[in-house]
């Protein structure tokens, strides 16, 4: 991870809203920018700006509002930009060519890494970019959103950009992802392993085997290691078989001791 | 991309949220998964639920609201699932596999895939997940936020999340076709297991496990079971304590039955 080069690139990469209508939203996308790493805002003719919504909303993130730019048109916006790219609901209107937010993404690293400099646009919260504004852009990209329900907030939509910038800055955008299922098809519901982890508690006692320590962290190791296994149902039959007897040896060594 | 499919493996997927404190964080959640293709929401122990807030953030969501199921506790939640990943910041509180959210996905589409039920789980806005909480997970999922602002508001993070499941669910994740093996990156390596396999046989003698059956099919089912689970030296050294006190009652409970 090459965080000195991803932070090198972040200065070439600013995220454009235009016409932005509630100051609210202006603070989330600053709050969400920032914890992606980027820090370059510049707002196209906000209909409120500055306002205390947005430094509300911005949590922390007022070094990113207080810095950034404000400029009358998108044209003004993306000037010295090397790539543009609009962020848009599917659109017919115009024939740009439509890219997923992680070749996007890669785009951007690319050509931030070429030493271009490269802007993310954001349009309204109801219309979007208007048609000029999508002539300005050299790709659109669209978030692959549930057809029938398709309006992310403005921040969400700033928010899955960013991170898949911030991935693709930090090299692990085309990285196979490791999987993790319970390693066993046939593992039981949580439930069902509570019944086990009890047992277990009382055999630990039965056989003596906290010796005066507390028993929680012995537990709390086990619990993660079983959890992490996923029993099936004969495995967990299998392990309360050996404590059952184990706790039967206890039982029998104690009638000892009290003999 | 098989909508028809990922829509069936949405069925199987819950979003659950813990303790949420500010209810439009809940109506934007729901916002965030349905734009995703998500519709079931848990909602454990809400500070304020239903409420105006909640439903005024969800925009066109709240049939998602109307459906969340409302619990008590983590384990109620979460009792019928075979994964259950939760969402935190870094934490060195609990020794959890890490998972970047693109992993995780795959992992979700992996186990929903083979019928089970998973849960995605998010803590408080301010304190995330508590201990016990953390035990009840099979992994904790990261999204690798700039580490000096990483206060990803809940409802970003949960959209991040729901984006990344998403595109596995259409298959468009990268997800490698097999489920890796070893569930604990610092798993000892076979050899070293010997030992502990070698006093997990002399224990089972010792407290009469087998009583007259042959021994090979109980050790080759204990065998499987923790080689998968991947033990680590720790791990090993606390399994063979516990063994080592069962054998112990074994030798006390001998020693009346000689006497």
């Amino acid at each position: 991870m090459d965080t000195t080069n991803a932070i090198d690139l972040a200065d070439r990469i600013r995220i454009v809203l235009v016409g932005t209508q509630h100051p609210g939203n202006i603070g989330s996308a600053a709050r969400a920018i920032k914890t992606m790493g980027l820090h370059r805002l510049v707002l196209v003719a906000p209909q409120k700006f500055p306002h205390n919504e947005a430094d509300m909303m911005a949590a922390g993130a007022e070094d990113v509002l207080n810095a950034a730019v404000e400029v009358a048109t998108l044209a003004e916006a993306v000037a010295d930009c090397r790539l543009v790219l609009g962020c848009t609901a599917r659109s017919r209107r115009v024939q740009l060519r439509e890219l997923r937010p992680r070749e996007a993404a890669a785009s951007v690293r690319v050509e931030a890494g070429a030493g271009g400099e490269v802007a993310l646009v954001f349009g309204r919260e109801r219309t979007g970019l208007d048609n000029d504004e999508l002539q300005l852009c050299h790709a659109a990209v669209h978030i692959p959103a549930n057809p029938e329900y398709s309006s992310l907030n403005l921040a969400a939509a700033v928010q899955v950009l960013s991170y898949e910038v911030r991935l693709a800055l930090l090299g692990e955008g085309d990285a196979p992802p490791a999987v993790i299922a319970s390693a066993n098809p046939e593992a039981v519901p949580h439930a069902e392993l509570e019944g086990f982890f009890a047992q277990l508690a009382d055999t630990l006692d039965a056989i003596d085997f906290h010796k005066g320590r507390a028993p929680d962290s012995a537990m709390r190791k086990l619990r993660r290691l079983f959890v992490r296994t996923g029993l099936d149902h004969k495995e967990v039959r299998l392990l309360r078989g050996i404590l059952a007897d184990a706790q039967r040896m206890a039982r029998l060594a104690g009638t000892r001791d009290a003999g």
